[in-house]
């Protein structure tokens, strides 16, 4: 099980990673067989690194940036979770999404599992 | 499955019956099958209204007040998520708890499930 402190650093990249717009950075927090579900309840699971590949790719070119709302939280197991605000555009418009994302890593540190918790009343025009 | 707004209302009464020290109300919440893990990882499952509400008769006297820290956010489907502050007595010290707690709602609106994200790093001394 990866350390607290490992899944804290490694959600902290992630934000910085939208940050910079580095998806090669984003990508690489990822194990091969990961999947993702953004939004939670959205329809569409992004499984694998090939689709979690251009998945980062057109998300770095749409996303203006990540704000976290509070710190990190971690837990007892291989899981940890954040808040945070997504700044992007969509359709020309600028918007703003209250989300929280939920990531479980495997022994490697690598993200296996990632929930992005935010529904239609979380999105806000700017 | 529940309106984003009703699971958004229930947490919202999470939080309220914490700050009353009303367990009848926070137990009102939950479905009589609902699970809680809290926290996550920690090696112990809260399952059936008669455990839940053991759980919430000792929690409302051990806890000062909940915070939220940012506003909850919902999901495309019967989940919702909300990070906030817990401020408690452990031991005869007070202590703050960093917390994202996610819950999945039954058809009826009630919590059927609900996972509590902190680990060892998230506690601090007040």
């Amino acid at each position: 099980m990866p350390e607290e402190s490992i899944m804290k650093k490694a959600m902290q990249r992630y934000i910085d990673g939208f940050n910079q717009k580095d998806a090669k950075a984003l990508i690489s927090l990822f194990a091969n067989n990961a999947k993702i579900e953004d939004p939670v309840g959205g329809g569409k699971i992004v499984e694998g690194i090939e689709a979690i590949t251009a998945f980062y790719e057109l998300a770095v070119t749409l996303v203006d940036k990540l704000e976290l709302a509070a710190p990190i939280r971690g837990s007892h197991s291989n899981a940890a979770a954040m808040a945070f605000t997504i700044f992007m555009k969509d359709e020309g418009q600028t918007i703003r999404i209250n989300c929280i994302d939920v990531m479980t890593f495997n022994e490697s540190g690598k993200i296996i599992d990632m929930k992005a918790y935010h529904g239609p009343s979380d999105v806000m025009e700017q």
